[in-house]
């Protein structure tokens, strides 16, 4: 394993974001510069594959990096789970910026991969902004895609306070509002609220596909929002995924659980409190999740 | 088991529905009285729960039925599936009506009981709108609940040709448009598109219930959204379930056995193509979700 040995000279204090590279032109990425350039922000973007770069240059969120720029005060790594270890050390051996932050789901194994790739933990704050949607690619970027909702960081041992406190000023300038979590944590909430989620909802869309569509004449508004996180790229989720595992396994199971015992109870007589049980815990923990959002701009969310 | 015996007149074509007596004032029983009512129709109201009732009544979905009233063309029996069997012997013992529908959401259980309880099967059709919500009781009922959406009818060997016809006008009063399945394939159906949904829902918002909603700051609209259909009255879905208990059975230990198979490929190295596998076909079942819609008022559904 390598070590970072490039010293760069590193500000002290980060008291406003003037210039940021985004590594990573997705969804994601795009929006995150075109958040920032709201902001007044100078933004260069990267990405290996030429046609979201032009696509996101074109939509106005940022000159095409070039590698004789001088380097940016903040990298933001942009890609899927599995790249960002391997881009933030490349990054970093090249100097590209003094703080470096990524948006990728899951954070745990990428923290470890960063370090054991012999990546500067000092200058890079795990990161996770909560607002993915079931579209894709540069096209779907918006500008106003973080305002209000949370953003993850995910502070760990090694981090310097000063880098910490650049990516808060980053998550302000988008319009979220900072969260910190320890990696692991977070990644435990992650897959309750949105990886399992995710793969559940998968799961009852599948039971579509194919020649299994006679039902669909008698769906209802219930069933399209059901599944109305299904639709994102499967390469990438599939990475997300494989990313965080255990939690995600350790979630789907308890919900398979919970549909194995209540099948069980329908088909058996005696059943009907297992059933009711479920039923009203559901209706509890919808309750809650209303709750947790009562403090948020529902309007907003709503027509998101 | 008793046989009807009373004999009533019964026009051989019904060209316009005048009189209907709806049995049942929650959600469904008062939107059908007051989209009868936007009809022209003369509306009656009974429920053994003078709170309902007398609701309905100020809502203008019709007088309260008084048993010395006239006997309307139609009964609607609007109560949970498993009083329907009882409601329909006692008013057809009573002569309240010409033809017999209800709006329970399951069906082959629900006739099968209206034959053992010596039910006229000629006068009664057996019905279903698609158009349930979260919400229930009389106070969330809407005269346009039914605009262009399906209802199901389910003809039986018994059934006259009249007393569908009759039903399939009341339909169309409505605002809907009649799809017509035998009772045991409407079923399976409706455990397709609505009732395990509502199942697998739940079971995905009870895992924030109680202790567990630490993670809830970090949810986002698709946590919102896949749990939506939860928050109906546990006692009436458990009714419902219980009713398609089959049928609904297959379909939950199906989605629960996807969730076990992607579990145990996340814990396994190797899995991948189970991960990537279940995603595509999510995707792909979610593009027949949305193909389904693309004939029916999408807009008006979705800001429903």
């Amino acid at each position: 394993m390598g070590t970072i040995t490039t010293i760069r000279p590193r500000p002290r204090t980060v008291r406003a974001i003037r210039s940021v590279l985004v590594i990573g032109c997705g969804l994601i990425g795009t929006s995150v510069a075109l958040a920032l350039r709201s902001a007044g922000v100078c933004v260069t973007l990267a990405d290996r594959d030429p046609r979201p770069l032009g696509q996101a240059v074109r939509m106005g969120a940022g000159a095409a990096w070039r590698d004789d720029a001088a380097p940016a005060q903040l990298v933001v790594i942009a890609t899927p789970p599995s790249a960002v270890a391997a881009v933030l050390r490349e990054a970093q051996e090249r100097g590209l910026a003094a703080v470096y932050t990524d948006v990728a789901s899951t954070k745990a194994r990428i923290l470890a991969e960063a370090e054991r790739a012999g990546c500067d933990l000092t200058a890079y704050v795990p990161g996770h902004p909560m607002a993915g949607q079931e579209v894709s690619g540069p096209s779907a970027a918006r500008a106003d895609l973080f305002t209000g909702r949370a953003w993850a960081l995910c502070p760990h041992p090694a981090l310097s306070r000063h880098a910490l406190s650049a990516v808060t000023m980053l998550v302000a300038a988008c319009g979220a509002r900072t969260a910190l979590f320890a990696a692991d944590v977070h990644d435990r909430y992650a897959a309750a609220v949105s990886h399992a989620p995710l793969v559940v909802s998968a799961a009852l869309a599948a039971s579509f596909a194919g020649p299994d569509t006679a039902a669909l004449p008698l769906a209802g508004q219930g069933l399209r929002d059901v599944t109305r996180i299904v639709g994102s790229p499967p390469e990438l989720w599939r990475d997300i995924l494989e990313h965080n595992a255990e939690p995600v396994a350790d979630r789907l199971e308890a919900v398979a659980g919970e549909l194995a015992r209540v099948a069980a109870a329908l088909r058996s007589p005696g059943g009907s409190w297992v059933v009711s049980d479920l039923l009203t815990r559901g209706n509890q923990g919808r309750g809650d999740i209303l709750r947790a959002f009562s403090g948020t701009d529902v309007i907003r969310e709503k027509a998101s």
